[in-house]
């Protein structure tokens, strides 16, 4: 069924045959087709779906979406759409719904399943923790194939959380694990110890989620399992959280570097304060920090009335410098998101791009010279100027755009903060600096 | 076994006990060591793996690692690792060796793998075709559930390409899929015909392979079948490339987005000259461009000479409305990339940006005045003029920042080129005419 479809039966009112269409859909294009849709026939066709495939697409939807229905069922329905959620995807949505809502929702749980919920509500967000499941199938070591293999099909598990199943002790201790795959190859007799995988690389509830994808990346798993402080089984992760993960990591980079405060929030999902709100705070930072480049400006004010072409090479200057220092601080930042760089690398780091620097700055200043001296026909000891301003200006942008992102590693916040914009702040101040000394120098004013 | 612990095997010359402890290791903790040892250790433990844990820890080198240790052994070892590997990390490797070695290698296959290994090289980069694998699981739709764990368990395949499993005709066409957690689940004696799954999503070898990890993104899928242009099953694709592509892609993303030329190699494995031509290109274009602002201020030299204060604002103007430029296009070209936005939403962005710049706008430029006046002491009508020219400036700069990503995507070119730099470059000189213009007008130069 095409969007179209969908909009035609639900303005026929033909609510059987669209019941029947919805039924054959996959969860995920049932979501995106009713993201177009307006809240009267978002809530129709939520309520057409069946009990279970509407928790299935309830998970699917963004947060907005996701507070909007919320809003427009009771809370007897939606405490049936809880319920019928998988553990992680109800963490997830009770995360972000009104927290009177959340307190009623928790309230209608049984003794046993608050408990767990608000132990969940409780992990950091972003952490190993908060993004965790409790559905998984755990065995003991002393079982055999077939007993195993008989205790998955009794526990019925859905989806991907049946294909790595995990061996704990009578204290709930991580033991080792054996995949689906392995317990179908092998022989119905054999013991499990005998053939399980006893060297298990797991996470704690603590970790950072950006931690955890990393390791996903690493080895290619399909899940991993989450330990507590006491090495207890507290839940598994599984790979298709980690994707979006993987996304909003980027996303969160990409933000930072951009100078805009990170949020989980879609594009259309904001208001424009929302969005105001986000940009605002770095821009009032850079806006006062370029006041500083401005002054240095003003201190040189004579020279430039006495030569007020200068002031025509500042724009060049200036962009050239944050476009370079912008390069360097992106491959760095990537480099240390990726693990493909660390701390360790420091003067690694520093010397290739000294050198790097080196060839970028000689090639830029050489076309600027000649440029200057045949297109623009400037004097020639002007073009020297603002060619070696060039080339300063360039190995001082690459310099600061490699350090600073390590430096900030090194403290330990966020190496995506000293990006692009803040980069271009500092290099416009030591670029201009130097610009006018060499002017100064040799031009003579 | 940590790094220091191998350091020590190697350099006391204890290569049993290295090799026992090399047996214990994950081939990605291996590579991650290897990595950090010099080219002869490096062949040495490679060496010392045993034949199959060798094509394992080879699959997980980088391109510069691979290439090493591909000189560094003879051309009958190489051919054995080859042979060890998976369908599709051998199709990698190929892909990224010299072509003689790759000549060679190919001339000791089997005439049948021959011809699969230069269909798969002949995919195009990037695409669904060069990312997947033939090594799955083929069943019939007569067969019985028992039947078919049987064949599963005689084919022994690895890892986690047996979750999904394939149902074809006889002219290989595509009819249906089932899990590996169903055919656990289900009775023995059942058909498949009566439980597989026919709603198969799947993809085409041409596909390109950003289209196929947005489909992983919605569904959350471990594997994808691909198909040829006659529907027959060709090959699949599992969620674990799915993750190293989902990361290159945005490493693609940043790179552009920082006017840098994208590349697959590693920061560490690229030399300066490397370095410096992935960073020149768009060096040059955007210098050369930054000259059209300096021509705008040759034009109105005549007014900065009347009130050389004037020249001190250039730098704030610039830098804000290239932060607030970047803003914007950051935010689209990421709702572009993750599939938040589409072109459909043209008309929602740029109101949207419209209606955040007049907010954002209003109040820099409320800061800006009574910084000015308060700390700066500059004439009121200066602040003003100033003060005005910055909200010209965020209006014009938001709303090119929104503009061009979305025309790219409808040109058919990546969002991400029209990025910070080059919006920059345009924001500049619209900024400084409009400065320029109400200087003169308001200041009456």
């Amino acid at each position: 069924m095409s969007f179209e479809e969908l909009v035609e039966l639900i303005e026929k009112k033909e609510y059987w045959a669209l019941k029947e269409e919805l039924s054959l859909l996959n969860e995920a294009d049932i979501a995106e087709y009713m993201d177009e849709l307006n809240t009267k026939d978002t809530l129709l066709v939520f309520r057409l779906l069946g009990k279970e495939k509407a928790a299935l697409v309830f998970a699917e939807f963004s947060k907005a979406t996701q507070n909007e229905i919320a809003a427009g069922i009771t809370e007897g329905e939606l405490a049936t759409v809880m319920e019928d959620l998988s553990f992680d995807d109800m963490i997830d949505a009770l995360g972000d719904l009104p927290s009177n809502l959340v307190q009623k929702l928790i309230a209608k749980a049984t003794p046993e399943k608050r408990k767990m919920i608000n132990q969940f509500l409780g992990y950091p967000e972003d952490s190993a923790g908060s993004i965790m499941t409790i559905e998984f199938v755990k065995l003991r070591k002393k079982m055999t194939v077939g007993e195993a293999l008989a205790h998955i099909k009794e526990t019925g598990l859905e989806r991907e959380t049946v294909y790595t199943n995990y061996i704990t002790d009578s204290s709930n201790h991580l033991e080792g694990i054996i995949s689906l795959r392995k317990l179908v190859i092998s022989e119905s007799d054999e013991v499990l110890e005998d053939i399980m995988d006893i060297e298990v690389v797991y996470v704690h509830t603590d970790d950072d989620q950006e931690e955890v994808a990393s390791i996903f990346n690493k080895y290619g798993y399909l899940a991993l399992p989450v330990v507590d402080s006491e090495h207890r089984l507290t839940g598994i992760i599984t790979v298709d959280d980690i994707l979006d993960i993987i996304q909003e990591e980027a996303t969160e980079d990409f933000e930072r570097m951009a100078a805009i405060s990170p949020s989980d929030d879609e594009y259309l999902d904001l208001s424009p304060f929302g969005h105001a709100l986000k940009r605002l705070p770095w821009l009032f930072i850079l806006m006062i920090s370029a006041t500083l480049t401005g002054r240095i400006i003003q201190n040189y004010e004579d020279a430039l009335a006495k030569m007020t072409i200068l002031t025509s090479f500042i724009p060049m200057l200036m962009d050239t410098g944050g476009n370079t220092g912008s390069q360097s601080s992106t491959l760095v930042i990537r480099g240390l998101a990726l693990g493909e760089l660390d701390f360790d690398d420091f003067f690694k780091v520093i010397w290739m791009e000294f050198r790097t620097s080196i060839i970028v700055a000689l090639l830029l200043a050489l076309v600027n010279y000649f440029r200057l001296l045949v297109f623009s026909q400037v004097a020639p000891m002007v073009a020297l100027t603002v060619s070696l301003a060039l080339v300063l200006t360039v190995v001082t942008a690459k310099l600061i755009g490699a350090l600073l992102p390590m430096v900030a590693l090194k403290l330990k916040t966020d190496p995506a903060i000293m990006a692009g914009p803040l980069i271009t702040t500092i290099v416009d101040a030591t670029s201009l600096m130097g610009y006018f000394y060499l002017a100064t120098k040799l031009l003579k004013l």
